[in-house]
C-alpha cells in the first residue's frame, strides 16, 4: 500500500489555531520540548509508551475498529460493536497518534496510523457520509436521531484529527476522507440544508479547527450556523430536557454553562474559536461571563466539573457533593480547552490557573501509574472499598476505588492520549514582542515573536515538588518580554532577574526590563501546604478543610490509617498547619473518631467532643490516589 | 352489562393480612372510622373527591387505559402509550377504588370500577396472560425481557387490587381475571417452569396476599420461589448492576437495603410476608437487620429513602444530600407498607415510629394542596426556582419547585390514591386481650380482641397540631389492655389513666390495669418545637440543624423570607430555641448572610463572622411545602 502525503500543506503543529486577532499567540506542540524527568514529560512518556498502544489494543479488542470493516463487508447492522459514538474513539487515537508521530517521527506508528485510516476510509461513502452505525440496510436512517445518534459528533472528531496530520505530515488519506467529511456535512446542513444541530456539540470544533487548517471559509461559517442554532429547540425535549444538550437558551444568551458537562463545554470551546475568528466580541464577552459564575459555582476545588451522575451534567450552584462528584475526565479536558481558548484571546492569567489545577487534579488523576487504567469520573470522596472487577467484560463508567482499562462508553482513555501527546501546547505563549510561561516544566521553549525574534528558554525546575523555576533565555535575537504566570494561590511570591529581586502578585507577572540571550530569572512560588476552607453555600463540604501544596490537591486514603480505617472516621485539627514532609508527603493533625453506629442518625445537637488530635494524618497528592489497591478516600476533610 | 359478586367469599377489609402467627393483628380499613377534620381524615377526604377522580382522568389521557382496547382491536403496538408498566398504573388504581368503594359504597364508583375491569378483561387471552405491551404480533415476545418488561411487576399490583375487591365486595370479575393470572404465573414461572424472577419486584407481595385471600396455597409457595430465586443473577448484569434489582445477593444474605429503592422495599415487605405465612424465623430477622441499619445509615430525616436520581436507588451508608434527595413517594409507601408488615409481626413500636414519620413527611407531601398535583421526588432542599409548566405535555419525574399533575412516569399518583383509600388501616391492631393504639388520628377504633372482645375505642386529638391524645372505651365486652405508641422523640411523655398519671418512656406503653367501657385515658406528647442535629457522617448536611415538632419536619420556604430572600442565605442560631406561634407556624432565631459572590469558592479558613442573629426566621410545615406558588426551601438550616 502506497499513500502519499502533501507536506506542502504542513503548517506549525497547533491544535488550535486562531485565524482572528487574540492577545496571545499558541506555540507548537513541538516548539515545547519537555524533558522526560518532570511531571508532564513522564506522563507523556507513559502516554507514548503505554497508552496509546493500550487504547489501539482495546479499540481492535471491543470491535470498535472492526466496525469499520463490518460496515464495508455488509455485515452491519449485525455485528456492530458498542455504542452510537465508537467511531468517535477510533478518531481520537487518530488524533493522539497524528500528534505523537509529528513530535517523534515514529515509523511504527505511522503504519499503525496509515492501517486504520486505510480502515477507516474504506467504510466512507461516495457523498462524503461515514458512519459505521447509521444508513444500511437494517440500521437507522442517516441523521434520523440528531438527538442521540453522534454522527456529527464523530465527525467533530474526525476532523480533529485531521487537523492533526494536516499541521504535522500535511495532506493526506484522513484529509482527504475528513475533506470530503467536512463538505458532505455543510451541503446536509449549511443555510438551506437540514436545520439541525448534533445532540453532542463537537462538530463546531472540528470545523472550525478544519477551516482554518484548510483556508475553506465554509467551514467555519457552518461552525457557526451550528452555533448560531443551538438553544433554539431543534432538538426534542427528553427527560432531562433540552438543557442537557445545551439546546435550552441559545449560546450568548446563556448565563452558565449547564447540562452535559462535556457537551457545554465543547460548544464554548467552539464558540471562542468562532468569536474570534469573527470578531464576534459579544460572543466572547458572553462565553466569558458564564465561565466566570461557573467557576465561581460549579467548580470542584480539583478544577473538576459535572456533579450529576445521572445526566453527567453541571448541578445547580454550590451542588458539588464530593462523593457523587462526577468530574469526567473528558470534562476535565473539555475545560482545559476552553480555558485554553479563552487565555489566548484575552491573556487573563486566570483561564491558565483554572488549566493548571485541572490538569494537576482531573487530568493527571485518571490514568493510574500503569498508563493503562482509568478513572472515568474523579470523585473527591470514595466511601466504600469497590475493586470492580470485571475480567473480560467492560467496566461501567461509575466511579470505583480502581481505575479500569476500558469502560462500555470509553470515551476518556482516547481523549487522554489525545490530550497528553499534545501537552506541550499548553506551556507557553508569544505575543508581538514577548513569551509568557503559563505553566511550568522543565524543557525549552522555543518561540518566535510577532516581530520575529526567535527566542529559546530553558526552563529547569522540579515543580510542583517544589517552586524553583528557573528561566534561561538560551537564545534571543534581540530584546524580549518575558511574561511568567504566578497562579492565584501563590501569594508571597519572588522573583529575581536581572534588575533585583521583588514580591510578585498573582497576575501575569512581567519580568522587568527586556532580556537578551545569557539572562536568568528565578521564580520562587510558595510551597507550604495550606488548608483550605469551602465557601459556606456548598452544603456537601460544610465543616471540612482540604489541603493544597501549590497546585495539587491532597487527599486521605484508608490506606495510610492505622489499621486501614475509614477515611470518614477521621477529624482535623485546623488550627494546626499541615506539615511538609517532603517527596509529595503531607501531614495534618487529626485523630480518629468515635464511630459507634446509632439506631437514627438524627439527634438534638450536643456540644462538641474535645478529643485531642493525637494523630499523624499523612496524605498524598489526589493525582496519586488508587495505585495501591482499593480502598477509602476523601479530599475534603472533617474538622468536628 | 350484568356482572355477579359472590359475597360470600368477602372477609374483613385488611390490605395485607398474616396467615401464620404475628404478635399483633390488622384491622380492617373500615374498622377505623376516621373523622374528617384530622389530618388525614382530611387527607382521605381529598383523595376520595379529588385524587382518585384525578388518576382515572389522566390515565384516560394519557392511553394507558386505552392501551387495553387498542390491544383488544388489533392496533398494537402502534397504538401503544407509556412504558412497560402503564397497566400496573390502571391496577393500582382499581385497588384505591376497591378500598374506597368498599369504605363508602358509592355507587358511581362502582360503575367506574366494574368499566375499567371490563375493558382490562377484554384483553385478557386465553391461558391468563395479559399485557397490553408484549405478546402480539411487532411486540416483544412474553417475557422476553424480564429485566425491564414488567409484566410480572403490573400482574403484582393486578393481584393487590383483586384483594382489595375480595375483600371488601366477594369474588367478581377483576377476582375472576386475577386468578387465571395467578394461576397462569404459576404454570410459567413455577419449580419446573422458568427460572426466572421480574426485573421490578412486586409478584411476590401480589401472589402472597391473593394466595392469603384466596386459600391457595400455590400463590404463597410461587411468592416464596420468586424471592428464593433472586440474588442468584438470573438477571442480566446492567449499567447500575444487578444491585438495581437486588439480584447480586440473595434476599436472606444481604445486609442492607440496596439499589433501587422502591424495587428494594417491595421485595422486603415480601419478605416479611412469607416469613410470617412459612414460619420462617431467619428470614423475617434477616429483613429486621437489613431494616435496621437502612434506617440508621440511609434514611432521611423525614423518613425518605433513596438518594440517588440516576437510578432512584438507596446510596452508600450516610450518602444523604438533600438537594439531591430522591426521596421517591412510591419508596415513601413502600416504606410503610414494610414497616407495618414488620410492626405487625413483631410488635416494635419502632417500626410504627417510621411509619409515622414517613406518613407525616413523605406520604403527606407529595400530593398538594389540590389533591391533582404530586411530587414524585421528595427534595429535602429545593435550591432554584422552577415552575415546570409543561402545559398538555406530561412532567418528567424529577423534582421540581411545583408538583406536577401527571408524569411520563407516574406511579405514585396511584400509589398515593391506594394508600389514602386504606390509610385508616394502619391505625391500630388488636392482640389476644388488648387493642393497640400506633397512630394517633381523631376517630373510632373498633377492633376484636384474640379472646373475642368486642371493642369501640373513640380517640379525639388535634394531634399533630397538639400533643393531648384522649381514648374513651366506649365499647367492650369484657376488660382490654391498651397500648399505646410513645414515638422515640417523645421524651417526658406525660399518660393519664383510671389509676393516676405516669411520665411514660418512648415504646409501647401499655396503660396500668385493664380497661371497660367508659374509661377514660389522656396520652399527652411534648409538642415543643426542637431542633435536630445531623450524625457527623453524612456530609452532606453537617453544619447544620433541622427543626421538628412532634413527628413532623419544619422546613424553610423562601415566600417567607424578606424580599423572598434565597434559603441558602440564612443562617440560625442554633442556642435560640424555636419557638411555636401556634397554629404550624414556628419561629427560629437567624439572620441573612452575606452572599458575595466569590470568583472561587475554596478560600484558606476564616474564623466565622459573629453577626447577631436579627430576623425571626419563619417555619412551615415541610409536607405543606410549595403551595404558595414557586420558590426555594430547606429543611437542614446552616447553623454558620
Amino acid at each position: 500500500m502506497t499513500m502519499s502525503i502533501d507536506t506542502t500543506a504542513r503548517s506549525a503543529a497547533i491544535p488550535a489555531r486562531p485565524s482572528g486577532p487574540t492577545a496571545l499567540h499558541p506555540l507548537a506542540v513541538d516548539d515545547v520540548d519537555l524533558h522526560g524527568s518532570g511531571f508532564w514529560g513522564r506522563r507523556r512518556e507513559l502516554n507514548s509508551r503505554a497508552t496509546i498502544g493500550h487504547c489501539e489494543s482495546w479499540l481492535e479488542r471491543a470491535g470498535w475498529l472492526g466496525n469499520f470493516d463490518a460496515a464495508v463487508e455488509g455485515r452491519m447492522p449485525a455485528a456492530h460493536r458498542g455504542r452510537h459514538f465508537a467511531d468517535s474513539e477510533v478518531y481520537k487515537l487518530l488524533e493522539a497518534m497524528g500528534w505523537e508521530i509529528g513530535r517523534t517521527g515514529d515509523d511504527r506508528l505511522e503504519q499503525s496510523f496509515r492501517a486504520i485510516v486505510a480502515r477507516v476510509g474504506r467504510a466512507q461513502e461516495s457523498d462524503g457520509y461515514l458512519a459505521t452505525d447509521y444508513g444500511r440496510p437494517g440500521q437507522g436512517a442517516r441523521y434520523s436521531d440528531l438527538e442521540w445518534g453522534h454522527e456529527l459528533y464523530n465527525y467533530g472528531h474526525l476532523l480533529q484529527a485531521a487537523v492533526a496530520r494536516l499541521r504535522t505530515r500535511g495532506r493526506d488519506e484522513l484529509v482527504d476522507i475528513a475533506t470530503r467529511v467536512a463538505d458532505h456535512v455543510c451541503d446536509e446542513f449549511g443555510p438551506d440544508g437540514r436545520d439541525a444541530v448534533c445532540g453532542h456539540p463537537e462538530i463546531e470544533l472540528g470545523l472550525v479547527e478544519f477551516g482554518r487548517a484548510t483556508g475553506v471559509q465554509r467551514y467555519v461559517d457552518q461552525a457557526a450556523l451550528f452555533v448560531q442554532r443551538r438553544g433554539r429547540g431543534t432538538l426534542a425535549d427528553i427527560e432531562y430536557g433540552r438543557v442537557y444538550y445545551q439546546d435550552d437558551v441559545p449560546v450568548r444568551e446563556a448565563a452558565v454553562f449547564r447540562g452535559h458537562a462535556v457537551r457545554a463545554l465543547y460548544l464554548a470551546a467552539s464558540a471562542v474559536d468562532l468569536a474570534v475568528d469573527l470578531g464576534d466580541d459579544e460572543l466572547l464577552a458572553a462565553i466569558e461571563r458564564q465561565w466566570e459564575r461557573t467557576v465561581a459555582t460549579r467548580t470542584y476545588l480539583t478544577g473538576g466539573m459535572g456533579s450529576h451522575h445521572q445526566d453527567e451534567a453541571f448541578g445547580e450552584d454550590f451542588v458539588l457533593p464530593s462523593d457523587r462528584a462526577y468530574c469526567e475526565t473528558c470534562a476535565g479536558i473539555a475545560s482545559v480547552m476552553l480555558a485554553w481558548r479563552l487565555l489566548v484571546a484575552t491573556g487573563r492569567p486566570r483561564y491558565a490557573d483554572l488549566i493548571e489545577r485541572t490538569l494537576y487534579n482531573v487530568v493527571a488523576t485518571s490514568p493510574g501509574d500503569d498508563g493503562r487504567s482509568f478513572f472515568y469520573a474523579n470523585t473527591l470522596h470514595q466511601r466504600t472499598v469497590t475493586s470492580e472487577v470485571h475480567g473480560d467484560e467492560l467496566s461501567p463508567r461509575a466511579s470505583s476505588s480502581l481505575r479500569a482499562p476500558w469502560f462500555e462508553v470509553s470515551c476518556c482513555p482516547t481523549n487522554l492520549a489525545r490530550t497528553m501527546a499534545s501537552i506541550s501546547g499548553y506551556v507557553a505563549t508569544a505575543s508581538e514582542d514577548g513569551v509568557q510561561l503559563h505553566q511550568y516544566a522543565s524543557g525549552t521553549v522555543r518561540a518566535t515573536t510577532g516581530d520575529g525574534n526567535a527566542v529559546a528558554l530553558e526552563v529547569e525546575t522540579r515543580y510542583p515538588l517544589d517552586g524553583v523555576v528557573v528561566v534561561t533565555v538560551a537564545e534571543s535575537d534581540d530584546d524580549v518580554e518575558l511574561t511568567l504566570r504566578v497562579p492565584g494561590w501563590a501569594v508571597g511570591a519572588k522573583l529575581t532577574h536581572p534588575r533585583g529581586t521583588d514580591v510578585v502578585e498573582p497576575g501575569a507577572a512581567v519580568v522587568p526590563g527586556r532580556l537578551r540571550a545569557g539572562d536568568r530569572v528565578e521564580l520562587t512560588l510558595p510551597m507550604t501546604p495550606r488548608f483550605t476552607a469551602p465557601d459556606a453555600r456548598i452544603d456537601a463540604v460544610r465543616g471540612t478543610v482540604a489541603v493544597e501544596r501549590g497546585p495539587v490537591v491532597y487527599c486521605l486514603e484508608s490506606v495510610d490509617l492505622p489499621g486501614a480505617a475509614h477515611v470518614d472516621s477521621v477529624v482535623v485539627d485546623p488550627a494546626t498547619p499541615p506539615r511538609d514532609l517532603g517527596d509529595d508527603r503531607i501531614v495534618v493533625r487529626g485523630r480518629i473518631a468515635d464511630s459507634a453506629e446509632p439506631d437514627w442518625p438524627y439527634a438534638p445537637p450536643r456540644s462538641a467532643d474535645a478529643s485531642a488530635a493525637d494523630l499523624d494524618v499523612p496524605l498524598v497528592p489526589y493525582h496519586s490516589w488508587a495505585n495501591r489497591g482499593p480502598g477509602t478516600m476523601r479530599i475534603w476533610l472533617r474538622t468536628s
